[in-house]
């Protein structure tokens, strides 16, 4: 059975969690700074932190396609919710990790969440970490979401990054820092979209240490309105390796893009590309659909969900 | 006939002016800090300035396809040179200007020559500018080029910039700001080449202003050696605009590069990509000359040598 939910929790829930939040398996549901509910697995264990925030989230080595989740929803107007989660994926683990911070705001005041998220990723573990940011609420008072995620790699690790803010967070700074080890794989896919005055900062440091060590970054932002967006993506090769930097927004009405990307290779067998683009919503695309009848806005909102999934 | 030159500035010369320098038509050599001839013609008028170092360069709107070369010599270990040279193009001129700063040093003191040029753009007006920098001497003193280049667009101008550090620079900081009117077109080609413990930076800010405008920005670079570059270009768009930045480099030895290149889109109708790569020399080509007989080194030049060119 578990805890019973209100309807905004669960409202919510729906927005940051896609896989579909149940109180089952390993799960740990942070509600305005507290941990509502939790449960543990076979294989996966949550503990609560002694002497501050958050949760150390143990991942053994015969964890199987399994999946952890870890909301967090902010309902009470003007809270600061600072969090530390630190996972621990065993040697072989092969595991899905289902975070995301949603706040509702109907009041004046900031509501803010500050995840601080670390995964030491054991030799040859295959982690999946989605992370969806959001949010909503009829009052003046600001939504600010501003994680930190450190990754570390060993031998042969493998994480897949998925992070997406897809709408209502007004302010957001974004710090990923990521080592690699010997052969380890990185693919990370950032959505972004902001509107009306929203700022987003969003900065990332791969360090690939590791011999054959490889990183993915794909980046596709939107900005509407009269929102600012900043992208700093570094990727510095320090062995022989590879990485793909790729950035792609889309400009609409008086939004401003700036993308500063930053590759730096110092090792001979070090391989490195960055691509960036900025430029306006694609015009033959929306001609064409709004000869099929649309009105532009509709027909604007298909291309831009289109270019972010 | 003209002044009479003596062979280490000749040598030099023929490194710098790929076009020829000779004594004829609008030209000025300067050598250790000194102009040591000079000439005007019809439409090209060379000022010496007052009070500071450095030439006035008055190009009329008649201007027709004619050539100014204004080359750099210094042999003297331990000069210091800094260098004025302000360009006036008027209203539709087509002129080629060739510069260029060759330093040989065989002493044990450091030479170096920082040339601040500025370019005033009329409107519609056609400029081609080529500059060469080169290094040599078997002087322990080292050899340093800093050269400011500013450049202002009036609508519909075209200026193409052909910049190369060819050889021999131990430290270069290069500083390129260019503004742009409606209209206006930015061609930029930039080679540069480093070897044993030489240090390159280079910074561009090109600031597309004007409804239309759009510029080009190609960066080839090969680092030996220990040698490091670091690359910066930043394209900002602040009107309905087009600009694409191209950075590749060739890593060899224990050389490190890094490029950070910045992208802004201020405007709705900015599109601005940038593509940069760093990697090691192809392979397969490699492979490919080496099969042909060539040593590994000759096989080598022959790649970057067309990398460059």
């Amino acid at each position: 059975m578990g805890e019973l939910l209100d309807k905004i929790t669960e409202k919510i829930l729906r927005q940051i969690d896609g896989a579909g939040f149940e109180q089952k398996g390993a799960f740990n549901l942070r509600h305005n700074g507290i941990a509502l509910c939790h449960g543990d697995s076979e294989h996966i264990k949550i503990k609560k932190k002694e002497g501050k925030q958050g949760i150390d989230i143990f991942i053994d080595g015969e964890t199987k396609g399994e999946q952890v989740h870890i909301p967090v929803v902010v309902d009470a107007s003007g809270m600061r919710d600072v969090v530390y989660n630190d996972f621990y994926i065993a040697e072989g683990a092969d595991v899905t990790i289902v975070a995301g911070c949603g706040i509702h705001n109907s009041g004046c005041n900031e509501s803010r969440h500050d995840g601080i998220h670390s995964f030491h990723v054991g030799k040859g573990a295959n982690v999946r970490y989605e992370e969806k940011h959001y949010g909503e609420g009829e009052g003046t008072g600001g939504k600010v979401l501003n994680p930190v995620t450190k990754i570390y790699l060993k031998e042969d690790a493998v994480f897949t990054l998925d992070t997406a803010q897809i709408k209502g967070v007004d302010s957001t700074l974004r710090e990923t820092d990521v080592e690699m080890g010997p052969n380890s794989k990185l693919y990370v896919v950032e959505k972004l979209m902001t509107h009306d005055n929203q700022t987003a900062e969003s900065n990332m440091e791969v360090q690939m240490n590791g011999e054959g060590s490889s990183a993915q970054i794909i980046s596709r932002s939107v900005a509407k309105g009269h929102s600012r967006q900043v992208f700093h993506p570094k990727a510095v090769g320090n062995a022989g390796c590879h990485a793909h930097v790729q950035c792609d927004s889309i400009i609409m009405d008086h939004a401003e893009v700036s993308s500063i990307p930053e590759i730096n290779a110092r090792h001979l067998d070090a391989a490195i590309i960055h691509e960036a683009a900025i430029g306006r919503i694609n015009d033959e695309q929306l001609v064409k659909l709004r000869t099929l009848g649309m009105t532009e806005e509709d027909a604007e909102d298909v291309i831009i969900n289109n270019f972010l999934n």
